[in-house]
């Protein structure tokens, strides 16, 4: 009686590689060690290798090995950063299957970070982290950590057009038109970075959180009492920002927080508004590397 | 040879009723004649009907049959609405499916509507509508339509806030304060209303949407240039509202509109706002009938 | 200098009552008590009370800070059940909205499991859990504890039609087709449960997961190697069910399970097929008390 | 009295040019000329120019107002293809954005098509298409077109391990084990093309869905009455295929078919199964051109 043959490693009938095969939208808890103890993070993982072009299949359940050994590692061994995790998945994917020249895991998770209000209430507030690393055989292997925050965004353009028109009805409400920020639209905006982790370098979540709720008119937060409430909407107003404003502070903010880094250093910036005037939503994005921004 | 078994028509071996039977997610465009011509939805359609405590199972090829039989008819004869459409299917479902006593159908599509921003510039805006009805063996049909549309809010409780604080840091600009609108946070509202039609009554979806649009602080338009930008702007600060006066005013609205129809008309409304100065949303809600409306 | 008005206590200008006011969509990890160790479950949590007629708003950042507290408060005393932090919240929120003659809590959150393969692999199984309570200030409290799970069911309609198509065109084969199940589209099924909790009953989330899978034609796995996954189908293939006998399967199961429970327990069953052979879903749904299926 | 500032028009503080600014979601209905009558798509549009790094702001109402003219004329004289609006599109954006040099427009639209179930029985069936340009403005512009269809895929591996294991437990069914297809699992599937439409070629869009569907396990139909069902499951399992499979016999199709595409051209598949057998989904992709695949 001979065992069922295995499908998988018989020669393909078209000889074409394939860039990437493997399982999307594996659900794991991963522990994670962060200055303040150890948390869970419920991650959604996508784990890929390529496959040449003569074998059939790829053998997909070690993928989710892979993933099981080292999410249940992190039980045990809570590890220090998610781009850790990713870069050794990679690794032991190379291993496992013998047959390939690149291995790419992808996690994202929710991650829930204390921040204070204006007036100092705290709260635990909700991001979204990112991971990825691509390992080639017989290269290296590059690993990049994302955030994103949502924040809140006050349109510069139509404040100066409103303060305009009051000005040109009211003259005599000029000088207080100057003293007070006028009324704009704003809305809840969504922006995530997206950058290399180098040799050279050490990236903590957390510092890209501060980055992008600064370039932002205003972070914004769960429980906001009157007071707090009022200095949230005044600070987004003495700060009135583009998409493109935010794309931009934040690239000279990683420029000068990471000056050390090599100028290979790939970083990709964008955000998003859910413009409150219109349906649809206002996009900017920045794809680029740390070289490219210093010229 | 004997023809296979209806499987379906075999006694259940568990013999429970079931309240709801069909197929969810049926993707077809449906030709409707509007004032202006005919137009092309795109709608996502789920049919039920119920099923005896005796029978093993739904014919559920049927209720796609219906689908696309009535489906069909309306690129020969464009239906004159939705809800007459979702009638005419719960009727023949009773029909084909001979043990059922109940038939419901449930349909969403995408509507554009042509509208003009302050300055009269015009444009087709994205409306979601939505026709379902439900229909007794032995008994009557109830129809309902609804509409979904994305307008701007802005808050009155961040306003009022804002203009105590700088009336008090600038007693000289009191006067001022009082003249112009005070910034506060606005944000995109999503407000749905679901509405029984009765038979003394006929409802037209854009009534509604004209309804739902002069509920909100201000309707939202694809396109604005600068001036129509600060127009939106400005009215939505002139009329500041919670979600709570949204439906207020939706349901008072409606009352006054629809004032020929019946105490027992079923009606619900509901407004969410993405809140600019938080990562939640803001909600309300009233489900109720005009008879309660009216006491 | 006076303080900014309490807008929210002003009266409101349209008399109408809401029946839900509050937020919706606040994201908070929760940590509860397993009998294995405490958990972390990433949880999406809506807050409402109703509104009198007269008060123009609710408080909505009680809603929020209800939350905080009673979230913040898990992490030092990690809760035993969701539905005892929803019931817990739901009292907290009528002692907070002076003015709330109701309050409603609604808990979603992903939930991992321990589960084996057919050959004793284990791996962690994703879940949905949800619990839901609804509180009258002159009244009970009512609570629900539901759970969401992945599995696969086989179709028995296509696998008798095709039985019976090899027979007839392979009548030497009749023997074979009567002794191993035949081919048919299987697919992956969601299927949920939600369920009061009684007074005189306590209801183990886990016991609900084992009831639905064991409903379903086969539970699924994240991993499973070949022998494994060959179980897995054959399974399903010897258990081809209908998403109607999923649905009273389940019913049968639960009446068994918590027979104590009394006639007014409020049960719902449904249970949604992604068809492979279709573009759309095969749907199933009871909404009942224990009460009407003793009957 | 001055106009308001136009502040888009400010020079920028941070210096750093943006690779994508513009609108996202869009949504609007397009006239498109079919073979047979003119069909209305209802699209969701991106568009996008570059900004220079001394620029603030990009003028992002120019993008609605090329959208709405654009689609607007459509409804008077149906474009013939998606791919021909982008590409206008485009052109028309470096036109009105002078401080442009790249421009993006990407629109994706619900599409229905009349099949043919085994049995014959037509229904309309539902695809997502795709079209993408991009110009440069002192050089080309590309166009590509893109297709996603939902079909069935039955696995290989598990039919061959049970096969296997039936034939190990009675081998006196070893014949008929091999006349008949064994059971397997099988699943919905989604799968995408998405090609660059080179100068010397032309591309129909019901060429990709006929390429798509036949590279599939089996084409999948919203109306199937039991015969046909039966021979859709039974041409599923004659033609059992891993998503790698998929992949490489639509590249195999796609050179075929469009032999005197040019090397340059480049092209991008992707086939993700929703397996019945797991909670995640089995996924293959290759990117790459024309030139690489004929190596």
């Amino acid at each position: 009686m001979h065992p069922p043959e295995d499908i998988q490693s018989q020669l393909a009938e078209q000889r074409f590689k394939l860039t990437r095969v493997g399982v999307t939208g594996v659900k794991k808890p991963i522990v994670v060690k962060r200055p303040w103890g150890e948390v869970t993070l419920n991650a959604t993982i996508d784990v890929y290798v390529d496959l040449p072009s003569d074998q059939k299949g790829s053998h997909m359940s070690r993928n989710v090995e892979v993933t099981g050994e080292v999410v249940d590692k992190s039980v045990r061994e809570p590890v220090s950063s998610l781009e850790e995790l990713t870069a050794e998945m990679c690794e032991i994917l190379l291993e496992r299957h013998e047959y390939a020249s690149y291995s790419e895991v992808d996690i994202k998770a929710d991650y829930f970070l204390e921040r204070e209000s204006p007036q100092e209430r705290t709260s635990l507030e909700n991001y979204e982290i990112r991971a990825k690393s691509e390992a080639y055989r017989d290269g290296e292997t590059k690993s990049f950590i994302g955030v994103t925050a949502v924040g809140i965004n006050a349109c510069p353009c139509a404040m100066e057009s409103i303060r305009s028109k009051y000005t040109e009805k009211f003259p005599e409400l000029a000088e207080s038109l100057e003293k007070i920020p006028t009324m704009t639209h704003n809305q809840r905006n969504k922006t995530t970075v997206m950058i290399e982790v180098p040799e050279e370098g050490d990236i903590e979540v957390n510092d890209l959180i501060d980055i992008i709720e600064s370039s932002l008119s205003a972070p914004t937060h769960e429980i906001l009492k009157r007071e707090d409430e009022a200095e949230v909407v005044m600070q987004a107003h003495e700060n009135p920002k583009f998409v493109e404003d935010v794309v931009r502070d934040l690239l000279a903010k990683l420029l000068d927080r990471y000056d050390h880094f090599g100028d290979s250093t790939q970083v990709s910036v964008k955000s998003e508004s859910e413009e409150s005037i219109h349906k649809h939503n206002a996009f900017a994005e920045r794809v680029t590397t740390f070289g490219e921004l210093r010229e």
